[in-house]
């Protein structure tokens, strides 16, 4: 994907990626991501379920009116963000994290078309954990009516990616302070039965091995 | 904290949270928030490293020209996010995810001051690992000039928390579906060494037993 002059890393530039296998992967492998858009001069940022279909990509979760109204139509800023370690140097000023995240601008468009929201919903749950749209119940014309799914097309976006050792200056090189990465992964515990569960209802493989 | 009508969470409204310990916790637990703001009528969403002293937000990371121009006196939003549980119910409509979210709004001020500017970067160092201000090297006079600190006041914000089973519709109770939660947890591995450690430098306990 070229870049353009909204999403080329200008700091640290080294850490800029635009290759669409890059981007797809960030996206795909986040379980959540951030949504910008402005209502009334005032940005807001709010963390929903995202999936990525193609060139698209589907945005669910809490869509509060102010939300819908705000993006649909509207200018919008869709970024994930994985974590992968703290990046401890020699000086707090080189001092930093290692991560891959992905920025992705574009206009929400309201999914509207039933058939288009119902594949997109299908990719929400199924990004979420494979296997389950197949396993739970699917949902009804209404229920579709009262969910929101916001599209938007996967157009201008860029990836930062930061990995390795700290990167010090070489005169402290020589200090005696340790330094090195503490990893950060994201774990999946054991499926916990909602309380509710009736007798002899075993959770399905895809919750029991849960990973992404 | 008084919700405003900007921070008043409306779409399922008793997830929301107002009092400013539940606020507080959820910052200081966060690694990471994501800061919106506005460019030339476009939001954006940029991951960044936060830290929290008593009403203020101070935010450093990656300070590009463009992100710092959009949020020095400019209106911004803060925003972290904790994923506890991926929250299976026995239809995809009331599947969802457990999680506690922050959604601060205020106006970005460029800390200046050096004293200030150095309490807040320490505040950072140590909100991502505590003990860790002693242990490397301070800033110099110019490393202090060369970062960007931004300073937010915390003074309309919201909390969403999500916890506990799913909630299904009463009929759906009856399905043979599994419904439950996959806990979702952050780890820290055991540190990495820098490739260029001397040696006989052991890592900081900080760093060994590292957690939130």
């Amino acid at each position: 994907m070229e870049p353009t002059h909204r999403t080329r890393v200008k700091r640290l530039h080294e850490r800029g990626a635009y290759d669409l296998a890059t981007i797809e992967a960030i996206l795909d492998e986040a379980l959540i991501c951030h949504v910008g858009f402005v209502h009334e001069d005032q940005p807001y940022v709010i963390p929903t379920i995202h999936a990525r279909l193609g060139d698209n990509l589907y945005l669910h979760g809490s869509p509060a009116s102010r939300m819908l109204r705000s993006i649909r139509d509207q200018p919008i800023c869709v970024t994930v963000t994985l974590l992968d370690g703290l990046v401890l140097a020699r000086s707090h000023f080189h001092s930093s994290m290692n991560y891959r995240s992905v920025v992705a601008l574009g206009t929400g468009r309201e999914v509207t078309d039933p058939e288009e929201k119902m594949t997109a919903f299908e990719a929400v749950v199924e990004h979420v954990a494979r296997g389950q749209w197949d396993t739970a119940r699917r949902p009804t014309e209404k229920e579709l009516k009262a969910t929101s799914i916001i599209a938007m097309e996967l157009s201008e976006a860029s990836a930062k990616i930061r990995t390795g050792d700290p990167e010090d200056d070489e005169e402290d090189y020589e200090l005696e302070v340790w330094a090195g990465v503490i990893p950060v992964t994201i774990g999946f515990g054991s499926p916990l039965d909602d309380s509710r569960l009736s007798p002899g209802i075993e959770p399905p493989t895809h919750a029991t091995s849960y990973r992404r």
